[in-house]
């Protein structure tokens, strides 16, 4: 526990957080607050990315004292490798989750599965064809096996080129293709920054640099984009449906499953066997009322945009979902899962479920999925959760109350058909400066910021200054639970945004997903640049990531800056001991690639930076800003 | 520089470097022994591996105070990411070097160079044959086509099993297949291993120390063994040949030009360069007697493997190779360069020039090596080096006196043929105690450790055991150094290893390449396993790493442990932090995998060592110890 008391008033904005931090107190319950405290101060040479240990001559600091590692590396080159580093395991992150839906969608092609099928073969039908797989007259499981395999070659070192390549607006690809960062494979690009930053490598900061957006972009425009295509193939296109959020979605008289991770390989099997008559009467039998999916993160995300399955909570909420003491069961994939959960789950009766041999936890049960048993082991662990009903204390059980209603589900496709099939009218709108511009807010909770301000505020004064917001991972949750995400949010819009959702009927915060999902936003950019004959840099658009925490927000930042997005995030990576880096970073690769990060922690100063920029996009484009 | 004068006495054996470091001292020129006197004491968090930086909630450091990191991670999650990284990072070196050798076969195959071509025809259909390539009335090339594809399957996600693992004995697959360590394609286990590490993924220390194997023996068994392979076949298969070593081999008249890295393909053509009679004659109008091209490091073993280069030394050289004052040009690929070396040379009259996109040096000039350029590229920078000799301040040169002969070249190829054509011999020396065993002693320098005190000593230990000790990297060097690369030094060898080196006329200890080359070793073990029919763990021979510094050697001394050969390193990886970690790789492994992991500095002790392990593995075999 923290060595001061933690002033919970002061962490979070949620009520159902603070009501559940002051019950962790009181359970004697260890969260990630605590363990920051005991962190903190941090070591400023990991801080400022000057520290480095990828040789045994070292590990070495730099200062001004020792400017240079015993290899002979200066700052530059140590952050721009640290960096390099970070940004690859989250692209690397979001692109082995790609390879496993395509290894999905090869076993439904192949046979080698009856647990997986395709759901939404018009999508799969359109998809080949855009890659250049014939379609006429063929069979789509035949079709889906020239996909799998088109889609396995972004990986490989052969093709040399993203299969989504052609979505790319043709001045950003001359602009990759001069720069040398045309994205070739996806795991190439990873391979080559591991390589690049071993020792007596890549000893160019900038260079570096330049590789770490080649490797963002394989991920955004490969290894996430394949994520999302192949998801939607094989469990169906989202569409706008209902949904709620915050802890109040837990039942005191269910079986309370929660589904915690990325990929909805797992989850949309839990889903299935938790409401499979057996399954139900078997809980009756043990005297609950039913059982009760939610969702964490972004496999909860997943479950959301595709089922309307309730959200528990985000990134910092998994610990408190399972403080409630309402909690059976936790199954997780892999990615964002904090190791945590296995302790603060042993201290009620929550058992936690591993699923994939790639991300085991030290203490949690693993019940191993693939492809030919997804079912088989979904009905276990749904049996293993019912099971567990009878060892709840409910003297112990505290629920917050009142879950918000939210509207998710918006894919592209479904966008398109809520404009009536073409970009046309939002386009209009833009031009006409009821919609000024589209910003992206995405990422996860991070402890040193009060939990969900910086997400909830700006979202809200960007809506006020009628910029269209769109939200992925676990800025849902926080948008969601501000009562953002519903038409009747459109009261908080400028007149401009609140005319044109009014209009659609659509919330002026627009739910399109997971974080691999934000893929969906490249997409939509590109689209509307290539519906304009502009680049996406040319677009009065931006990203944000508030209050990221993970090396995959880097990650998608970086993707976002190198396909020309201007992206804002609340605090620096750890690239502050070098200028050059930092330059580059903030304002160098502006001319280079046409956009860059914005670092700003307050929400309010942030809308201004982000409404200025869209402002001056808009007048080189001829509009009013 | 340094703050206390360094005991120059104290930092190497051998009189060129301590000459050099006198010099370099009188120069002002700052060694990597003056940055690692800057750099001490070493981080503790650092060194023992419990700092973690993967994420921004962190860094975090793992202490008494501070049991787990903010996400809840603990000491032996850390320490096991950050080794899974380290690895990573090493395999990733190797295998990206041997993509690059696919691609010239690629590009030989295809008819896009003419700088490159076939060397080694009866190797290629060898090879081609052995991996299920027909070759029957085809042409070189057409064959040499399939063979590239082949090799590129192994980096990708399809394959799902590597090229050489017939080599493996089947004992070992075994092993392997119920581990779940088989390694699958080469880039897919780095970019898991990222994954794996990202925050809130594998969280069980083990099961990470397991991909970590894993993608190391992808390491050994394909990425490294292709670059080998490949390389033989383009640049022909090794053959025994003379050569010499140490700083004596560069000319005080001569045009000096070093080579440094680790890919033959840059170095090749500029030995070619150097040789053409147009070059010759311009050095000689410049007033040199001629061109001089030696080696440092692994593009220098590549070079006199196969052509009998001189190498002017091993990594604590590469700094003063340019303290002498006579190098004009030091022309480098990738891997172990320092960066300082731009610093050292602009304090002479040295230039430093890059060839590859993905190792830029700041300050360096950037001549880029394509298949379809390589003769005239290297043309062009043999004319720099030689317009750089008119700047050669002679005053300011001193070049160590004395070179040494060595003999090298044993690839398996060669070491066959001086057995006869079968290993049998072999096989029957050791089964009659008169070669005890076999120990491959690889890697690096350290200045944390006198330059080359283990490397030489353990050699000389264990040859007077009658251990056939076999070199490749910086090792090589040193033992060259030392005199025990020649025919003559049986005379320091035990009786036996006296009389079977002494009847074949090869030195004591054998130079089989660079640190790729390794894979050599690998296979030599894999081919006297399956010879007896037993595994490559029940064999009595080992590796060692006295001096290792790099990524890549703690990726080598994984995929030889995750291989059955017991490891000695002279310092443990940055791993101390965690006891379970610890323990698995200095004993666990030993019940999980056949062999394990060893730490000794003094290498009389690390003799002894390894001597009493081949003991135990003689007697398991029925052999006297």
């Amino acid at each position: 526990m923290g060595e001061k008391k933690l002033n919970i008033e002061e962490l979070s904005i949620w009520d159902d957080a603070k009501q559940m931090l002051r019950k962790a107190e009181r359970d004697g319950i260890e969260t990630a607050w605590d363990r920051l405290q005991q962190q903190s101060p941090h070591c400023k040479f990991g801080e400022s990315g000057v520290c480095c240990r990828i040789c045994t001559m070292g590990p070495c600091r730099i200062s001004k004292k020792a400017p240079r590692g015993v290899c002979g590396a200066d700052a530059d080159v140590i952050v721009a490798r640290n960096f390099g580093r970070f940004v690859t395991g989250g692209a690397a992150g979001h692109s082995d989750h790609g390879r496993d839906c395509i290894e999905a969608l090869h076993a439904v092609a192949h046979g080698e599965t009856e647990d997986y099928s395709i759901k939404d073969e018009a999508k799969l039908l359109r998809i080949a064809e855009e890659v250049g797989i014939s379609t006429k007259g063929r069979e789509p499981l035949d079709v889906a096996k020239d996909l799998a395999a088109e889609f396995f070659e972004n990986y490989g070192t052969t093709k040399n080129e993203l299969s989504f390549i052609g979505r790319v607006p043709e001045k950003r690809r001359e602009l990759w293709a001069n720069l040398g960062i045309t994205p070739r494979g996806m795991d190439r690009e990873i391979a080559e920054m591991m390589h690049r930053t071993h020792m007596g490598c890549d000893n160019d900061a900038a260079n570096t640099m330049l590789h770490a957006a080649r490797t963002c972009l394989a991920d955004g425009w490969a290894g996430s984009m394949i994520a999302t295509e192949v998801s939607d193939i094989l469990f169906g296109t989202p569409s706008p449906r209902k949904a709620q959020v915050n802890l109040g979605v837990l039942k005191e008289d269910q079986v309370n499953i929660l589904v915690h991770g990325h990929n909805p390989i797992v989850s949309e099997k839990i889903l299935e066997a938790v409401n499979e008559p057996e399954m139900i009467a078997l809980a009756r039998e043990k005297g609950a009322a039913g059982i009760n999916l939610a969702g964490l993160c972004c496999t909860g995300n997943e479950l959301m945009m595709r089922n309307g399955i309730p959200m528990a909570g985000n990134h910092l909420m998994t610990e408190l979902a399972i403080v409630t003491g309402a909690v059976e069961l936790i199954i997780v994939d892999y990615q964002c899962i904090m190791p945590s959960l296995v302790q603060v789950g042993s201290c009620y009766h929550t058992r936690m479920v591993t699923t994939a041999d790639k991300a085991r936890f030290t203490g949690a049960e693993h019940v191993k999925f693939q492809m030919d048993n997804g079912m088989e082991q979904a009905r276990k662990v749904v049996r293993m959760a019912i099971d567990r009903y009878d060892l709840r204390d409910q003297a112990r059980v505290e629920i917050p109350q009142g879950p918000v209603d939210i509207v998710t589900g918006f894919s592209n496709e479904a966008i398109l058909q809520a404009l009536g099939g073409s970009l046309t009218p939002l386009i209009e709108a833009i031009k006409a400066g009821k919609v000024r511009g589209v910003v992206g807010i995405v990422g996860c909770n991070n402890p040193k910021y009060k939990h969900d301000y910086c997400n909830v505020n700006l979202t809200r004064e960007l809506i006020k200054k009628d910029i269209l917001v769109i939200v992925t991972g676990c800025v849902t949750t926080a948008a969601g639970k501000a009562g953002l995400l519903v038409p009747e949010a459109i009261d908080q819009a400028g007149p401009g945004l609140q005319e044109i959702c009014g209009a659609l009927g659509i919330p002026p915060v627009i739910h399109m997903g997971s974080c691999v999902d934000n893929a969906r936003i490249l997409q939509l950019c590109a689209m509307l640049a290539n519906e304009l004959g502009v680049d996406i840099s040319d677009l009065p658009v931006a990203a944000s990531s508030p209050e990221w925490y993970s090396e995959k927000a880097a990650a998608i930042g970086t993707y976002a800056v190198a396909s020309g997005i201007y992206t804002h995030l609340g605090h620096p990576p750890n690239i502050t001991g070098s200028e050059l880096v930092t330059n580059l970073v903030l304002s160098g690769l502006d001319d280079l690639i046409g956009a860059c990060f914005v670092v700003e922690q307050d929400p309010f100063k942030a809308a201004n930076l982000i409404d200025e920029r869209i402002k001056s996009k808009r007048t080189a484009l001829g509009l009013a800003a």
